[in-house]
């Protein structure tokens, strides 16, 4: 194991996160919000530790995928301990485990909260809610590669470890200019989103923290109510900014290079509109009797499911109360998730899509024993490696969904509580149904629920392995 | 698609049902029941449509995995509808899609009912649906290896179709004789049973009944209470079958062959008896406070661990109202099922094994990328091939899970009465929880939605591809 580039790394984190959080505190200023304090006296802490830790640049360059996995989840962890500490000491969330448990909220974009009343926090606290969603969703290390020209070969190890999907395209030759790609198209759409929020009357304020949570498919609101005291044409473009944060940034790409046919060939974009269409089709149709016009049902079919296949975690109504099938459609989108190469979490349409493909190249292999069939995706063949690890992601995926289940029922709420708890935090979502249903909160678990669901939501922005090697004795060796 | 050898064996599955039926018909005899004469009315279909199928040898031998999988679906099918008639015709069941389920449920040894008062039942109708459980067990087609020297090379291929587990083990090298071996042991075993449960005072006929749904691990009980009202040298009695019923039944013969430090060394068996220890020692301490007496609080979770965990079914108490720990545990053992190569369900306990195992060399791949680590169990190497097909079952396995609560969510009943229903019949299980918990049953759902459940019996009896297969378009290719 790497230390000293691990360490450099992470004082480099400490020091952008100093960066990060002059946005509340400037906001702590315009609103002559006392609470504002708690910022500064965290920048300095980040600066008191990150200086030391970066002033000696690394000697050695050994950096493999193992030191990328462990760079970023410990990159991770760190910057939400920091990013707990100014809810901590202003106690606008005075318990650490609530305050740890919201920032990893806030930066794996779940947007699951323990606060009942968010409308009691001051401006500067919601303003770092929403901004950790923003930071979170395109990821903190692939923010510092756009910046810097780190030397060395770990660009990538760090970019595939934070990315989310099974492979990661390199848009350009370099890792820096993809990471700038990416981070201009983020920015670009996101500043839009703002305007388009404006435009129709809602606060900058609001406008700001909205996009915030609509970029990074976060899903931390500002009112009690998420979303549902905003005007139709406000709610309309927060549902159509959710599923263009959900779409691989990839077709974006295609898009500005004026690869259009490219862009409109990616199977994993098409399914996953086609999903979204399905999907709003038949709830429209369930809720209709509720909304009692079409035009009301089919937009707030349209908002959930945009809400919830994204991962972003708004809501405009209690869906906790729909019918089953709607119910039950919302719960399988919650796994199935967005595209790869989104800011948005679950499984992801791509890997659903390879697994399909494995399943029936399994039926083919069974007729055709002899047979050669590779699985491919946009008319190309797929890499081994990446169904194999597909394959593998799915069944981990699957493990550590039981167990959680399991460690968290010693709580005793129900089981669709529990289950749905576990499915909202690992799929970083944020809402659930029954007691963590968009209406509820996550408050009522005890401490160690909290810490098992904490460890999802990680687990689930990062895609669990280089979480999970963190736990492996052999990873700590020296050799 | 070698068709005249799959026609020739589904004209021995009708002949052997005729066979069969003989024992429900003498059942009737005895206690004078006059719908007893749909069987006789069934016995004689058989044989109409039974003899001319098997006049003639198929000449073709050509008979591969493929046409094994085919087969074995087929068969299944065939035995279900046929199994199902005595029901219609004597108006017990007359709806011919619940007369279905109903046997399909049986054959598949899930034990699931759509039935509300089954003591009302006349003897023989009770008879047959516990024999059913007997049949389906072991696997009708076994049963037919054990009797018949089929020429050609295609009973492996037959076994490896209707055996539970990842692989076959092949006891003895022909397959003829290990399927004898695993009848003799499974024959035995029942006899043992109904000797114990006769010495404890129940009747001849109870204890029959009661050994073929243990044996099978299928469920179907003859008193509305299950197994509640039986004394608890009964139960205690059933319980320890119950479990040794679903242990591996290569355990058995390597004790028969004297082979005691393999049988002990067999990681499954561990795991199973290790999983089932933990479970009712949780399961005890947390349901303490309703039996007030920890004798009586292990012995209640000892029987519904076993049931549940072997996918028998039985109940002795109704642990839908147990707390949210217990039956989140119960829950997750429907999952696990029982040992490969038993007569239960679910995914297997070796199965689970392997999918850790495949986790952890992953794992270690991350920290050694050019490391050489093969999967191992019980000391030996497990083929690739086994371990890629573990995982791609795993895959449909949920795929399969997901789409079937997709499917049935339309009768708008609450979202853990289907998932429990999914759960309990694709694991061959039988009860779930809530509507379909141990006091209540399948009668509710649509007959939609029955289709599903009753698929999903077949698919998780016969391990989903098999199945599966069936609607390939070109598994019905000529060539």
């Amino acid at each position: 194991m790497n230390y000293s580039i691990i360490i450099y790394i992470i004082g480099m984190i400490l020091k952008i996160e100093a960066v990060f959080m002059a946005l509340p505190a400037i906001t702590a200023l315009i609103y002559q919000e006392t609470s504002g304090v708690a910022f500064l006296i965290t920048i300095a802490l980040c600066l008191v530790i990150g200086l030391p830790l970066t002033r000696k640049k690394p000697t050695r360059k050994a950096f493999y995928t193992k030191e990328g996995f462990v760079t970023v989840a410990l990159s991770w962890i760190v910057l939400s301990i920091i990013g707990a500490i100014p809810f901590v000491i202003s106690r606008s969330i005075p318990n650490p485990v609530d305050a740890l448990f919201e920032t990893v909220s806030g930066f794996t974009t779940t947007g699951a909260s323990i606060l009942s009343d968010v409308e009691t926090l001051p401006h500067c606290m919601l303003m770092w809610r929403s901004f950790t969603h923003w930071i979170g969703g395109m990821g903190v290390l692939v923010f510092i590669l756009s910046l810097l020209p780190l030397t060395g070969g770990y660009h990538m190890n760090l970019m595939k470890a934070e990315s989310p999907g099974p492979s990661v395209s390199k848009l350009a030759p370099k890792v820096q200019s993809t990471a700038k790609i990416l981070y201009s198209i983020y920015f670009v759409m996101t500043v839009i989103q703002i305007l388009l929020l404006l435009v129709g009357g809602m606060p900058l304020f609001d406008s700001i923290c909205t996009a915030f949570g609509t970029a990074g498919t976060g899903g931390f609101g500002i009112k009690n109510d998420s979303m549902a005291s905003y005007s139709t044409y406000l709610q309309v473009v927060i549902t159509v900014f959710m599923i263009l944060f959900g779409v691989n940034f990839n077709a974006y790409f295609f898009i500005i290079t004026k690869k259009f046919a490219q862009a409109f060939k990616m199977e994993e974009v098409r399914y996953y509109f086609g999903i979204i269409g399905i999907a709003i089709l038949i709830i429209a149709c369930n809720i209709y009797h509720i909304f009692g016009s079409a035009a009301k049902a089919f937009q707030q079919a349209a908002f959930q499911v945009g809400s919830i296949i994204t991962t972003t975690g708004y809501a405009t109504t209690d869906f906790n109360t729909w019918p089953e099938i709607s119910r039950t459609i919302l719960v399988l989108l919650m796994f199935i998730g967005a595209c790869a190469g989104s800011t948005g979490g679950g499984i992801k349409v791509s890997r659903i899509l390879i697994l399909c493909k494995t399943v029936r190249k399994e039926l083919h292999i069974f007729l055709h024993p002899n047979a050669v069939k590779k699985i491919k995706m946009d008319g190309k063949a797929i890499p081994h490696e990446v169904v194999r690890s597909t394959n593998i992601f799915f069944i981990v995926y699957m493990l550590i969904f039981a167990s959680s289940i399991f460690l968290i029922a010693f709580d005793d709420f129900n089981l669709i509580t529990n289950f749905t708890a576990v499915a909202a935090t690992f799929n970083n979502i944020g809402p659930g149904l029954e007691l963590v249903g968009p209406t509820g909160n996550f408050g009522m678990f005890s401490w160690f629920s909290k810490l098992i669901l904490t460890f999802d939501m990680l687990a689930g922005r990062l895609e669990i392995f280089p979480l999970l090697i963190l736990f492996v004795r052999d990873t700590w060796k020296k050799f």
